[in-house]
């Protein structure tokens, strides 16, 4: 999610002026029921499956296929001089932490062994040279490591946690007097999804049960001691990320308890003004990012993974402690209004709030916003029904009649059937996407809405799975089942069928090549 | 010494043919009493002393000129980030273990850091890039490494010991969203030279002084559970570096029991043809290069280095324990010869023995060996006096006495007043040096040939300070304080005079850029 993160100490700063310090006293106690949450990670040690060979094949995904060559063994039983380069294949993208075995097989080792190890979640990261870096972000996400080895035999464990499913080795350095062999490597992958998922129903198609198959396998990969935004960059929580993975988590895994330890360490990293932070970091002792600016719709979504918790495990006791929480993320529905009664974003992002939604940066927020600001309300009044605390919630049922109002009014372009965000009037998935969720549309509007935006021209799609996600469930909430299994199939699908292991952060159907990196 | 080593199993295996085991019963006896003997190793922790600018100079060594720049603290106060390249001298050469700790000063730590650290001796290696490596080494023994830090505060130990006064720091990875600086640097170095020399007789001139100082700095440096080759490249024991180090030792740290491990380890290590290997590995168990060929000089030096140690010591225990081991090493003074009672040579060469006496490859190493040969025998018949086991060397006399004969009739030019060296009558300065070693020269000999050989034009000159050793030992038994003095001035304070923090493995005058990598 860091992509759009425009650092910023003034929002930071300018949230910090309040001298009150809200929930001083229960922070510690939600941190240690954070701790108390943790989950054991499941270790497994994973074995390579084989060699393979990266080919240049415009047809295959970023135009590199992955070839077998031969099995492991092959590798083990001869000299690795003659070897260097070669790519080894998990079989699986695993996250965990790799080790290599080397012993001698002829002469005493009587120097230094220099390896390169390069480790790919997909092909074209074992074939493209990661410098000169090209990318705003740090190179060392990048997952390439130069190591010395001082003697054999040795089994040497890369420190740091990698994700990938290919490793590449290559000789930088050897002694002309001895030769040695990689005698053995593996993987300690970990998770915290231990439980077995229940079997799809029979008559499934094959697609279908490989996107359920990636995709329990992504979250599997992400969930460690959090939901990770992502295990090979970005190891840590977003609370965007908790809200999806939370979810999917319920119809899966089914590890409560992770969702419980990811709400109180974010409750327990609250800013003093009360609002959640956008992500926060496990280690070496639970922070949030200082001086970060804060992301508007993820504040308001923690409130419905709250909800769904609630609903998910009938914890009353947790959603109770956490209730005076949610019941202040909601006091921005309110905080940028125009005289029209509809978000305000231009206001928000002169004062460098982030507003998210997705990943495209041609896409005007407002209308998305607006609907999220309905849809948290919304789902916040349930919660709070749920917990006998509506009556603390008065205000929330006119503000959404309000807000709704305001929508209908000012966003809604009748004539065309779509509904539009900002001051051009831009026609967006996204805005489509929560202008239903929120309720804003009737069913019928919502239909008309949602068929029309996939198929006009120039509207502003997804940049990623995260808005397709919101997409999909407003099909389905408008009672468009086909279309959202067919875009499910489109797009998802389509990962599928490009190999992947797990779904990117990042994927655009027309142009492979933009890659969260 | 590991430029020579012509890899060969053939010698090994050859040596091996025997069946008897030598030593059989004593060999574990004599490792038990090396790790007895090994001794602690003192740890001091050392800080920088500067920031330096490495700056092209033709008159300074090797063409690169070291500039004091500022005060470390304006690396520790600052971003790292605007300061990447930054060269840190920690004012002498240390061998140890190289940490430094990061901390975040702006905003939070989101990304991993990649930063490449590399250690140089002397300032060429700083500015010099290591790749591509023209070198037929293991290229690991070049002391960059590149390491990925996950999180900040973050303290990073280099695993592996270095050797080391300047180190180069590069950014090649990091968020832009937070700031870091380096807040601290040591290196936790190591010796067993832990007792302070006497000090030097008033009056000695200040080169002499400073040869004394980076000799003495060289020599602790390359004490530490062994006497080692080198502490940067070849962190093992040879038999040629115990017999000069010990030498050094006994006239400085007096460490004996560092000689008396390394006597033992080279001892419960022998060959079961009762045999020793030119140079051993403490680690991960005590072991000898598998098939490595043998060393002829090496092993006939090592009774010589038992006899110091007596001297030095008179600890007839170890050395009455070791004494057949001593007495086995002279039976290869006869197992080549010519009719004429010369040293074969060509024919030890063609059975893949490795003859060393010096780097320089041009050197006839006949005349050499036989000065050896006799030079050890004498020292071995010193050895059996003291112990009382002459008796058991009753052929010696005789030997030394056919050997010199036979040395002064064929490798005597009478009318050039030098020895000579093979078919080619090669003049050389190892030859000289051990001809007047040996005693094969007569006094007046001795001095004529010494000073002819360092004033004719065309004569094979040593190649590394390990000849130059001999030769000055050759002068100063001739008589010939002044050269010896001159020489020693010369040679190691032209390295003084050039910067040397420790003596350098090779070094010659007329180039510089010929340098043990």
């Amino acid at each position: 999610m860091k992509y759009f993160l425009t650092f910023s100490l003034l929002a930071g700063m300018a949230l910090n002026i309040q001298s009150q310090d809200f929930y001083s006293t229960q922070r510690a106690s939600w941190l240690r029921k954070a701790e108390a949450n943790k989950p054991s990670l499941f270790e497994t040690i994973k074995q390579p499956v084989g060699l393979v060979t990266i080919e240049e094949d415009s047809r295959a995904f970023q135009g590199w296929a992955v070839k077998p060559k031969s099995p492991v063994a092959e590798l083990y039983k001869k000299s690795f001089k003659a070897q260097s380069g070669v790519v080894v294949d998990f079989g699986e993208h695993l996250t965990g932490y790799y080790s290599l075995t080397l012993k001698p097989i002829q002469g005493t080792s009587d120097a230094p062994l220099r390896l390169k190890l390069t480790f790919g979640e997909v092909p074209s990261e074992l074939v493209t040279p990661f410098d000169p870096y090209p990318g705003t972000l740090s190179r060392a996400w990048l997952q390439d490591e130069i190591v010395t080895i001082t003697e054999l035999p040795a089994t040497l464990t890369i420190s740091r946690r990698l994700a990938f499913r290919y490793v590449k080795l290559e000789l930088l350095g050897s002694s002309p007097f001895f030769d040695f062999a990689i005698t053995g490597m593996s993987c300690k992958a970990t998770t915290s999804a231990i439980t077995q998922p229940a079997p799809l129903k029979e008559g499934t198609s094959n697609l279908i049960r490989e996107i359920d198959r990636i995709g329990l396998a992504t979250l599997k990969e992400c969930m460690q001691t959090v939901y990770e935004d992502g295990p090979k960059r970005d190891q840590r929580l977003w609370i965007g990320d908790l809200y999806l993975e939370a979810l999917a988590n319920t119809y899966s895994f089914k590890n409560h308890e992770l969702t419980r330890r990811c709400l109180y360490l974010l409750a327990g990293l609250s800013n003093k003004n009360g609002f959640l932070f956008s992500n926060v970091f496990e280690t070496p002792e639970p922070h949030a990012q200082e001086g970060a600016p804060f992301l508007f719709d993820y504040s308001l979504l923690y409130n419905v993974s709250l909800k769904d918790y609630l609903v998910a495990t009938h914890d009353k006791e947790t959603a109770l402690d956490l209730w005076p929480l949610a019941k202040k993320q909601i006091e921005n529905a309110t905080t940028y209004l125009t005289p029209e009664g509809i978000f305000d974003h231009t206001q928000a992002i002169k004062d460098r709030w982030w507003l998210f939604v997705d990943w495209n940066d041609k896409l005007d927020r407002q209308a998305a916003i607006h609907g999220i600001i309905i849809y948290s309300l919304k789902q916040t009044y349930e919660l709070a029904k749920m917990l006998g605390k509506e009556n603390e919630l008065e205000h929330v049922p006119g503000l959404i009649k309000k807000f709704t109002a305001a929508a209908r009014k000012n966003l809604y372009d009748k004539k065309a059937g779509v509904f539009v965000s900002g001051a051009e009037r831009q026609v967006s998935y996204a805005s489509q996407a929560w202008m239903v969720l929120s309720g804003v549309a009737t069913q019928a509007e919502g239909q008309k809405a949602l068929k029309q935006v996939m198929t006009l021209p120039d509207v502003v799609k997804p940049g990623a799975p995260y808005l397709y996600h919101y997409f999909i469930e407003a099909l389905l909430q408008s009672g468009l089942k086909t279309e959202a299994k067919q875009l499910v199939s489109d797009y998802w699908g389509g990962m599928v069928n490009k190999g992947a292991d797990t779904f990117w952060e990042v994927y655009d159907p027309s142009n492979e090549k933009t890659f969260a990196l």
